[in-house]
């Protein structure tokens, strides 16, 4: 039994140069509507994207993208998948062996908001199911039959594209609301935070609730 | 400790009524490309959507919606959710409290293919995540916090809406492939038979694989 | 050269038995987050759906339907085409030929707002462009390239189906709101005023702008 | 009057690097559903990205992106938007006054196929409309009223996002096939064959139909 942190990697965009490039494809699509791209010059997308956001006019937006590989559980990822727009990959429950070497033959699990680690209760619990999981494949289950045991707290790996548009909306709703999921506003809160630092014109959203 | 089995209800279309009005929304649809309209008669809408399919042309096929409550498990339904052209609302384990009198103190489980319902391994380790998530709530935790400890293999109900395009790649993809999880399939396939005994013109799509 | 109104006809819901069975296919499905349907009465839906829209929770309202069929202009239809949500149906400037008997070898028009009937820069050059698309055929070109003249205020007939959660959407960026085109308001405020009418418990969005 | 030639820019992708980013994120996404990353080298996307399209795994290729800019005419950028995974900016009829010094003060038109540019016909359908559109700004009709009489041919630019699955299926049907309208293809095909060159693990999709 292994237990893990829920953890946010951005992929893409990586470097300044990157988010600049995501800005200047918004701005050229963004001018098309009236034939303004006369106008563009080194920073003009700053005033551009502003003005776009305070009209609300959130077509531009979809022409940034952003991807991001999550580490978090079963249990948030049934909610992120939820959000249709967005592109997702996700480790495979049936086809991923937590028996095999590769895996180290064991149950990897994040620990929920609101336990800490030597929670004997929840630790407990993952250690049994874990014990399940493993009985029932040497009992000749397949993996894709044995996970039925697995708890939402087995930990699982996920990447998600989105646009800008989405993504605003998604940290709208699962960091800046205290009426989302602890465990996704401890998943997400650090993801809206980084964005917000490397790219204020867009995700500059305001504090999260508390 | 409950088990129910996997089960699905078609909500809409019920009646042949209902059938026979979604046929003729999806013709009535279908001749405006070519202004066509004047050849509906009280059957045509048969060799008009033969036609249309065997023409693989899905958009008029959207004009055909079903609606259905599934009861399954939220292994399964982390799979179902990734349709992203449906509509869904699914059972909220965030807010239902299996330890209240509502739900008889508690939890219902889905017995997974392969296993039969006296397996020692399986059905121990449902009784004692159960015993867990009820002694969380014990200990003060919220229902939200205390899923964690549930397995995959807990029942779920979810509601799902589609068009009739929608509905038959899923049918393709869910039922008729042998490539989809065995409980999944248990689930879909009988939906997708009766689909095809009610609605054959949109819905025979042959023999699930074996 | 004939001039049409724009127009839209409701293909459904027809009845006020049609507008309930949608209404309590949305509660059905909006109590399954809670497991609340043993709460369903013969007018709880009411009360639920208020709730519902109160609180801003969209997904439920995606189990109710509506399918429209519209008269309008090209230039109006291709803003409509643009709610990706819906799904689209339209006569086809590619097959139809209005130079055949089936149009009376004539081409439609739709007036746009601002101008009268009797418009003579209007009129003309709707005369004019309808000259040269029946020219072109003569000449051997196919409809497909002769439409290359007809202008934006050429009829065209479209069907549009989408989720009530879309159609209000529709309605208040496209009716209520007077940043819309204005022939865009003529065609939609009065479908936005039907289903108000006769649905006042989704679709009352209060007066359109003035 | 002005006519111009139909005409893509890709925006995005635009080096050799830019489309090996693409790839290596597709990769990185598509090997999370099997936990094999530790398998990337330095040209591992090669052979998984083959062996996912030979699997018709389409989900993996939506983490790659590319933003086209087109020059069109409005019969065809009616047909674009019906494409309703991409996101669209269009030059905007409404408010763009073609009878301003910006435009100075006259109408840009594309040629049909099948036209050529001395088609008389053709030419002076386009002259009259455009002097129908001038003599309506003056006599005080606004732009989005005047355009009522602009045809289908009049130039239009629109700039398209969308991830690698959804642009290999619009190249499907509106490149390869023969069914597109010949001013898509005339359009869309050297849009493929570009893709084709730059990025031939994904895009080849053998030679359009003739």
């Amino acid at each position: 039994m292994k237990i893990v942190e829920q953890l946010h990697v951005i992929l893409y965009p990586l470097t300044p140069e990157d988010w600049l490039r995501e800005l200047k494809l918004i701005e050229d699509a963004g001018r098309t509507a009236y034939l303004s791209d006369d106008k563009i010059t080194a920073t003009s997308h700053e005033a551009f994207i502003k003005m776009i956001i305070g009209r609300d006019h959130g077509a531009v937006l979809e022409f940034g993208d952003m991807q991001v590989c999550f580490i978090t559980d079963r249990g948030i990822s049934h909610e992120i998948v939820r959000h249709r727009l967005c592109s997702f990959i996700q480790e495979s429950t049936r086809y991923c062996n937590y028996s095999s070497d590769k895996f180290g033959n064991e149950v990897t699990f994040v620990e929920p908001s609101g336990c800490d680690r030597n929670s004997e209760l929840w630790r407990n619990s993952c250690e049994r199911a874990e014990g399940a999981y493993l009985d029932m494949l040497k009992a000749g289950y397949t993996p894709q039959q044995a996970r039925a045991v697995l708890p939402n707290c087995t930990k699982t790996k996920i990447q998600v594209k989105a646009n800008f548009r989405e993504w605003r909306h998604i940290f709208k709703l699962r960091a800046i609301s205290k009426a989302a999921h602890p465990d996704m506003r401890r998943l997400m809160i650090p993801l809206y935070q980084q964005c917000r630092e490397e790219c204020p014109i867009i995700f500059d959203m305001g504090e999260p609730e508390v």
